[in-house]
């Protein structure tokens, strides 16, 4: 079933120890779609500016992602973002954030993209995730993402936002921000309580959390000796679970355990490169072959102790 | 096969947001025996002042653990811990510390504790280890703990002891301060190389890691609403680990792997009340229970995706 993303497509200037890029294809709705673009056929909502490029163009087409619906503002500049990574990867470091044709952003949904049975509000402003969440009333799952700014300016509609969705897909802090409580598994379930199917949360090298109603669970980051560049994992991540849910008929919690999977393992991918470069490469013997590892690295034996019969 | 364990018994005061002690039962080698001797029999190796009593004595008789090489210093004190957390029950904040007998632990080991085909040498000073190891030339399974205080004042010798065992056992940080190396996965390498069959690294909140020559395996803690007491959670870790391990007749990547998930079975009872109080109390049923719980939280069928048939 095909799925629709609403967010930033954009440009990012990026430090980290291992290099830098100057102008590189970047934004959420861009690492969600290349990433979901592997299981689904996916509907991308943005906005860019005359400055983007057919190599830019190249990329989403490769990947078969549907473009009609990024508006082109021909003299407007595209959303543009400068960071820099010391070792410690965790933490971003903002140095320039140019909002250009991104301020103005108002979604507009063809009917194509409000057919989408799966939908994901990447991270924009809770008024405008709300609006697209109404577009698309027949959505069977629809998820979204935040972040610690609108966290702290505007809470209330952040959470009358969250109400209208069946999973959020967020990081540890924004979790802790959100409820003001500092136990990630009651913070989860204060997040529950506002009627949500699923909670995720991704907690970077130590691997993302899975709440639902009547289960827990948790899958461990892909052990990488080098990460690379971690922006847009996050986005890689929620591609490669909503994607891997959208190909298949029914969300179950079977299905959602495998997408918190397919999500970590597209995540790890994603930080092995600069940008889109690794996720735009991959290929599904690569995808499934991680996969495997990500089952023989947590696989253990269920047998339960018994002393009688040991010693 | 029996297993014996060289540390510090201690009393411990304690305060945590939830509640205070002002003189428990405590030590590496009292949380790690306790914690073994639900898979096998334990020796303890350790010191004791004057001070401690019938109540304390018990716990030990209780679990049948061999407390032969605890020597007493009749007009001597136990080794005094005293200690605090906040809400981020990750960093105990010192707030006395009193070696008192422990200052002159000249470990000494029976024919008993020397027939072992386990030993853990818990975190004691490096060349006390050293010794210890050498008094039992035919363990079949030695591991070592450490402390950040060691790596920085007497580093080589920490090097020296880790190169005469085959497994340790300590936390993240340590890893990293031992190797100089940010990321783990090439830290444990490191610390591979010195000779080791199993690095075992804990990250608390966030679960353990195994790393061996050829594999990797993640647990993930078990996701509590309220860490009570962290105290000794470490240790107990390692108890179970160890003590799942003595219980078999072979190391095997299996066994180890199953070993890491009852470490972190008994490390999530240990962290629910003060002290010994909970681990002491645990039955056999509780404790098959709970791994039954680590199975199901990280649990997910191994179907490769395949987008042909799906979609």
């Amino acid at each position: 079933m095909s799925l629709t993303v609403v967010g930033s497509v954009a440009f990012d200037a990026l430090e980290t120890p291992f290099g830098k890029r100057d102008k590189i294809l970047g934004g959420a709705a861009t690492h969600f779609g290349l990433s979901a673009s592997f299981f689904t056929q996916v509907n991308a909502v943005g906005v860019v500016g005359g400055d983007f490029g057919d190599e830019e163009w190249a990329v989403f087409k490769r990947h078969n992602i549907n473009t009609d619906d990024i508006q082109i503002v021909p003299d407007g500049k595209t959303f543009f973002w400068k960071g820099r990574y010391e070792y410690d990867m965790n933490v971003a470091h903002t140095l320039d954030t140019q909002l250009n044709v991104f301020e103005t952003f108002a979604p507009k949904l063809s009917e194509n993209s409000k057919s989408a049975k799966f939908l994901f509000l990447a991270n924009i402003l809770p008024a405008l995730q709300k609006q697209v969440r109404q577009q698309v009333p027949d959505a069977e799952f629809v998820a979204l993402d935040t972040m610690n700014l609108w966290l702290e300016i505007m809470k209330d509609d952040v959470i009358e936002t969250i109400k209208m969705v069946d999973c959020i897909i967020i990081n540890d802090a924004e979790a802790r921000q959100l409820t003001e409580e500092p136990n990630l598994h009651k913070a989860a379930k204060k997040i529950m309580d506002y009627g949500l199917r699923a909670v995720v949360i991704k907690r970077g090298e130590y691997g993302a959390t899975l709440f639902t109603k009547d289960g827990y669970f948790a899958v461990p980051a892909y052990p990488l000796e080098s990460v690379f560049d971690p922006t847009g994992a996050g986005d890689t991540f929620a591609g490669g679970f909503m994607g891997y849910l959208a190909a298949h008929k029914e969300v179950t919690d079977a299905t959602l355990r495998r997408a918190m999977v397919y999500g970590s393992v597209m995540a790890s991918f994603n930080v092995e490169k600069f940008g889109t470069e690794r996720v735009d490469a991959l290929d599904y013997p690569e995808i499934n072959e991680r996969f495997k590892a990500f089952k023989t690295m947590t696989h253990f034996d269920d047998i339960p102790f018994e002393r009688a019969t040991t010693a």
